[in-house]
C-alpha cells in the first residue's frame, strides 16, 4: 500500500530542520516547521555567539541540490588549509587538499537565517516559540508548549522529522516509547569556550583571513574561524579537570599567565580576554548514537537529533545536510511512498553516521595523542609520498570525507582502516627511518594496497 | 563537612531495594520504600511468571552478612553443574566448579516476598503503588502518583536510593537533568520466552532436580532451573528474526514442528506447550550502562537501575546484592558520611558492573559462535588440564566470578583477557591437535603465567 502524504511537521528550524523544508516544499508538499526559540533573525546577534561552522563539499552538494549555494556562497569565506601556530611563534600552512579544494567558514546564524527565509520564499511555515512537550504516538499527535504564555496546543500530523538538534525532545519522546530502542550518548573529557578576536581599522582581518588557525598545544587547542566583518570566532577546547584545564582557570590571573604562555598570539590580538573568558560558557562535547531512527512511514530523526557528533572532523553540518539530499534522492526513487522512503533512509544513513561519529572522535584521539610523535609525523610525511605518485589508489580519509560526497562515510571509514593496517606494517619496516625517502617503501606500499 | 542522614527513601521493593533496606534499617536509619507495584505477596502467582535466578557466592555472601541467609536457604535449589542435553538426546554433566560448590536455583518471587517480610520485620515501612513520575533535583522533592487513583503526592528527601530495575523512572529524572551524563542501553538481537515444565505426581522433579538443565542449539537455547514445588521453569532464548526466530514460529504448527525436531524431550515434558508458547510474552534483553551514578550525598542508582546486564552469567542479581554489601562496609567505612560513601561507592562499583556487564555479553556470543568448534572444545580441555594441576594459578573465568567473591569483576575480567591471550598462542602451537595431552604444553603455559 503506497502511503503518500500531504502536511509534513519538522520539529526544529534550525540548519538541516530548514533545509529539510525547502527539498520537501521543492517536492511540492506543504510544511509546517515548529520552533523552539523565538524568531532569531529579529533578534540582535550576541557577541561570543557567532559560532562557526566549516562548510565541505557533502554540505555544498545538498546546498547545490536544492539551488541555494550561490546565494550562500556570499557568506561563506573559503580555507584551503590549516594554519599551523606554533608554540615558538612559527607558522605552518598546510593545504586541506589539491589547489582549488577548500572548505568554507559560514556562520551558523547567519546561514541559519538565510535558510530560514529561503524556507519561507518556498512556501514554508515556520511557527516560533514551540517547545515540543508530548508526542502521542497511537493518536499521531504531537503536543507544543507555549514557551512565552502558558498556552499549549495539539498538533495531529501524518509525517514528523525530529530536527531538534543533538539533545532533540522529539528522540527523547521516541525512546520512552520505543520497545528495543538501542540507545549511547557519551561526552569526552574536554570542552570548549568561544572568544572572539575582534576586527582591526576598517574590517580588515588581524589574521590570514584564508585558513582555518589552530594552535595545536597536545593536551589541548585553540582554533580561529574567519568571519565576514573581519573578526575570528576562536575555540579553546579544553580539559574539564586536570593540571591544566577549565577547572583550574578560575581566577583572571590564572587566565592571563595561561594564555601569555601558550596563546601568546592570541593574548595580543584579544583586548578583553579575561572578559570574555569569565563571561563566555563552558560548553561539552557528545556523540549520541540511536537506533531506530524511524516509526513506520509516520516519523524520522533527521541530523544531529539522530547522530550528533563531536566537532574534529568539521562534519556535523555537512552531514545533517547530506542527510537531507539523500532523503530527497529516496523521495523520488520510491515515488513519495513514505514506508519505503524512511525504511530506505535509516538503512542507508545509520552506517555512515555512526562512521563519521567515530571517525570524529578518532581525529580527537589522534589530535591529542599523536600530533608531537615524530613517528606519527613521518608516517605521515611517508602518505603524503604515496599519495603525490599514487593520487587515485591513495586519498588521505581527510580528503575522502572532505572532498568526496561520492564516497560514502562508512566506505571512507573502512578505507582509512585499511590504509592505517598498511602503514602500521610499513612503520615496523627496520630503518624507516632512513629508508623512507626511497622507492622501495612506495612499491611496498603499492603492492600491499593490491593484497588488500 | 560531615553529612548525616536520619531517613531514607528507596524507591522500588525488587531484590535489591528490599535487601538495601535491611542493611540501612539495621544501621539505624529510617526507611521508607516507595514501590510502583501493588504488594505481590498478596496476589496469587500467576503461571508463567515465576522466573527463577542463580544465586551464587556473590549474593549468598551479602545474605549471610546481613544474616538471612539461612532462611533463603530453605527456598533455595543447589544446582552443582549444568546438565548439556544433546540433540540426540544423550546427556552430559559438567559441574560447574569444585566438589561441594554450586549455584542455587531461587523464585525470584518468592526471594523478593521473604526480602520484604525481613524488611518489614527490621522497620523498613514499604508503601506500595507509588510510581515516581518526577524528581525535583534542586528541592529535594519526589513526586509519585497512585497507580490506583488519580492523587499525586510530593516528598522530600535528605538521601534517595534508585533501586528501580533496568527501566528506572529514577534513572530518567537524573538522566534529563544532568550535564554531561554518559548513557548506553543497547539491546541483544535475541529475546526470551518462559514456559513451565510441571511436577510429576506428588511434586516429583520429571528432570535431574540437582541441575541447571540446558539443551544449547547454536544460535539458540532452551534453559531449564528447578522449582520447589516440583515444576521447572524453562526459558528459551531465541532470535527476534531470522530463518529460526520468534517471528517464524507464527502459529501451533510451526511451535510443534519446531520443539519436536529441536527439543523432543520438552515436547514430553510440556503437554500444553503451544498453549504456553502463545500466551507468555518475549522478552527483551537489554545492556545498560551510565555515569555519574550518583547526585553528591543526595542519590545513588543502585542494582539493575545502575547496570543492567544480560543473564548469560547468571550475575544479574548476585551484582545488586554485592553492590548493597559493598556500600553497607562503606557506610562503616567513611563512619556515615554519604558525601564520601556514594563517591566511593560509585568509583569502586562502576568499573566493576561494566566488567561483569561485557562478560555476560561476551558469553552469549561464546555460547552460539562456539560451543560447536571443536578448536573451542579442545581449548577447554586444555584449560582444564591446567587447572587440575595448578588450580591456584589457573581458575577459570566462571568460577572466578561465579564462586570467588573475594575477586572483584573488574579482576576476573583482566585475569580472563590473559587467560585468553594466553591460549590464543598456545591453540596456533603447530600439532597442538596431537601435542595437548603432553606436560609440555602445560608447562609452556605455566611459563606464559609466569611472564604476564
Amino acid at each position: 500500500m503506497k502511503m503518500k502524504k500531504d502536511k509534513i511537521i519538522i520539529i526544529g528550524a534550525g540548519l538541516v530542520g530548514s533545509l529539510l523544508s525547502i527539498f520537501l516544499a521543492k517536492k511540492g508538499y506543504t510544511v509546517h516547521i515548529y520552533e523552539r526559540r523565538s524568531d532569531m533573525r529579529q533578534e540582535e546577534m550576541s557577541a561570543g555567539r557567532s559560532i562557526n561552522l566549516a562548510l565541505s563539499d557533502r554540505g555544498i552538494k545538498a546546498l547545490n541540490e536544492v539551488g541555494i549555494m550561490e546565494e550562500i556562497r556570499t557568506i561563506a569565506i573559503p580555507m584551503p588549509g590549516r594554519l599551523i601556530h606554533n608554540l615558538d611563534g612559527s607558522t605552518v600552512f598546510q593545504p586541506y587538499g589539491n589547489e582549488g579544494q577548500a572548505i568554507h567558514s559560514v556562520s551558523r546564524a547567519e546561514l541559519n537565517c538565510k535558510l530560514m527565509d529561503l524556507a519561507e520564499q518556498y512556501g514554508v511555515n515556520i511557527i516560533f516559540n514551540k517547545k515540543c512537550t508530548h508526542i502521542d504516538w497511537d493518536k499521531s499527535e504531537v503536543k507544543f508548549e507555549n514557551e512565552e504564555s502558558t498556552a499549549s496546543e495539539i498538533i495531529p500530523f501524518e509525517l514528523l522529522f525530529g530536527a531538534d538538534g543533538a539533545f532533540a525532545a522529539t528522540r527523547l519522546q521516541h525512546m520512552l516509547r520505543h520497545d528495543k530502542f538501542d540507545y549511547n550518548q557519551y561526552y569526552i573529557d574536554c570542552g570548549y569556550k568561544e572568544l572572539t578576536i575582534p576586527s582591526g581599522t576598517h574590517g580588515s582581518f588581524l589574521l590570514e583571513k584564508n585558513a582555518l588557525h589552530i594552535w595545536p598545544r597536545k593536551e589541548y587547542m585553540l582554533i580561529a574561524l574567519p568571519n565576514m566583518d573581519g573578526s575570528f570566532t576562536c575555540t579553546l577546547f579544553f580539559p574539564f579537570e586536570g593540571e591544566k584545564s577549565f577547572d583550574k582557570l578560575d581566577n583572571p590571573e590564572n587566565v592571563q599567565l595561561f594564555f601569555e604562555k601558550e596563546f601568546a598570539e592570541a593574548i595580543s590580538l584579544i583586548p578583553d580576554l579575561v572578559e570574555q573568558f569569565f563571561k563566555n560558557p563552558i560548553a561539552s562535547l557528545v556523540t549520541v548514537k540511536c537506533f531506530p531512527w524511524i516509526r513506520e512511514d509516520k516519523f524520522s530523526l533527521i541530523g544531529d537529533a539522530a547522530h550528533a557528533v563531536v566537532p574534529f572532523y568539521g562534519q556535523g553540518m555537512n552531514c545533517g545536510f547530506e542527510d537531507c539530499l539523500v532523503l530527497n534522492n529516496l523521495i523520488d526513487e520510491f515515488d513519495h511512498d513514505w514506508n519505503l522512503i524512511l525504511e530506505k533512509f535509516q538503512y542507508l544513513r545509520k552506517p555512515d553516521a555512526d562512521a563519521i561519529a567515530d571517525m570524529a572522535i578518532d581525529n580527537f584521539i589522534e589530535m591529542r595523542a599523536k600530533t608531537a610523535d615524530p613517528k606519527f609525523l613521518l608516517q605521515k610525511k611517508i602518505e603524503a609520498k604515496m599519495q603525490a605518485k599514487y593520487p587515485e589508489l591513495w586519498i588521505p580519509s581527510y580528503a575522502q570525507v572532505t572532498f568526496r560526497p561520492d564516497i560514502r562515510y562508512s566506505e571512507a571509514f573502512k578505507n582509512s582502516r585499511k590504509q592505517e593496517a598498511i602503514m602500521k606494517e610499513i612503520m615496523i619496516h627496520p630503518h624507516i627511518e632512513k629508508l623512507w625517502e626511497t622507492d622501495e617503501i612506495i612499491e611496498m606500499i603499492y603492492s600491499k594496497i593490491q593484497e588488500a
